[in-house]
């Protein structure tokens, strides 16, 4: 019986970095949906979990977290020792780590934000509502591509030659650029970006997590 | 001569927190002020350092770090051996440092976007144009420091009994609640909030960086 469980909802995005974290490792678990729109994220039982009522909640006994970054960065770490030498998803040398911290925290501040911003703004209603706004979000996404390009020039990955948790956190939301006939020209355009996130999202543990979205 | 260098603001609280992280571990480095407004911060040399043009930008020989967080967090872990055993801000232990990085995130996620909501908020103009837009600002403020308050009966800082870079990053906006007439009210409402306030704003590394800014 697993004794670790992710409570998440597979239409959110921070649910399926955790998912992909959980197949990377290897890591035996139990997924309970949550269904965000009857709202059980909001009744007591949940919110003793995760005090603002967000998902997705990675329980392993009496740890729980419901940061999703914190929940890949840690178990990157704690089951590293499941992966070859090198292949590790963390660094264990400080300034390399911090490397990886950085482009964390880019993925959260400027990546992520961005395709939502664009994402929100293609449907109809909100284009024919907004037209100059959704190209402002457009321009915005395109400078974010921009440096992840630049980026990309550097090493095969986004932080060093090796996936790492940086480039995993990515996969959600690149899945989503590059399904979205409106989107996937901005990924296409960019060489590096593109050859990036094809080769990513073939990785076996994000194979999975789009295979357990199919199935349901 | 310092080898380490913070480019950054001391208007900006992501520069204060790299500011703390550096006093806190005694790190010998030189504060290179950077005019945002003067727009120097979108030059080409510093766009070289930080793609987004984002301050604070930490540099450690060829290690260059534009997100605050990740500087704070690998800053702690590389000096950890300065710290007597035990109060280092991190944690070697991966279950323990989930947790730390699980409230890092919300600092991240949570109380810096409700905290800075109120503030842009407080300036008479955004005021009289926007009572009701103010109310739910405070409101939201309100129940983030709700969840903080129950947080910290569990234990004296935010993760567990000892102070972490989680408490550290909050700092430069915990100060600015309590100096600020409008807001200082809402910690003081809450006592554990309020006592966890008061103990770490005296704490030393942040003493220095106030002592920063009023020499400026």
């Amino acid at each position: 019986m697993a004794i670790r469980r992710v409570y998440g909802s597979l239409d959110s995005p921070n649910t399926l970095k955790v998912l992909a974290a959980m197949f990377e490792h290897d890591i035996d678990f139990e997924f309970v949906p949550i269904d965000i729109e009857a709202g059980e994220n909001k009744r007591p039982e949940f919110l003793s979990m995760s005090p603002f009522g967000q998902i997705p909640v990675y329980e392993d006994g009496p740890i729980r977290q419901f940061e999703c970054r914190g929940v890949v960065r840690s178990t990157a770490h704690e089951y590293a020792h499941r992966k070859p030498a090198g292949q590790e998803i963390i660094c264990w040398e400080a300034r390399k780590q911090a490397l990886i911290a950085n482009w964390i925290d880019v993925e959260d501040l400027k990546f992520e934000p961005a395709v939502l911003a664009v994402l929100n703004d293609n449907n109809p209603a909100a284009m024919a509502d907004n037209h100059h706004h959704h190209q402002s979000a457009e321009a915005n996404l395109c400078k974010v591509l921009d440096v992840y390009e630049a980026q990309l020039k550097k090493h095969k990955y986004l932080v060093m030659d090796k996936f790492t948790a940086a480039d995993l956190l990515h996969l959600p939301n690149l899945q989503t650029l590059k399904d979205n006939p409106t989107t996937r020209s901005l990924v296409d355009a960019r060489p590096r970006v593109s050859a990036w996130a094809d080769e990513i999202l073939t990785r076996p543990s994000w194979v999975k997590v789009v295979n357990m979205i199919k199935g349901c």
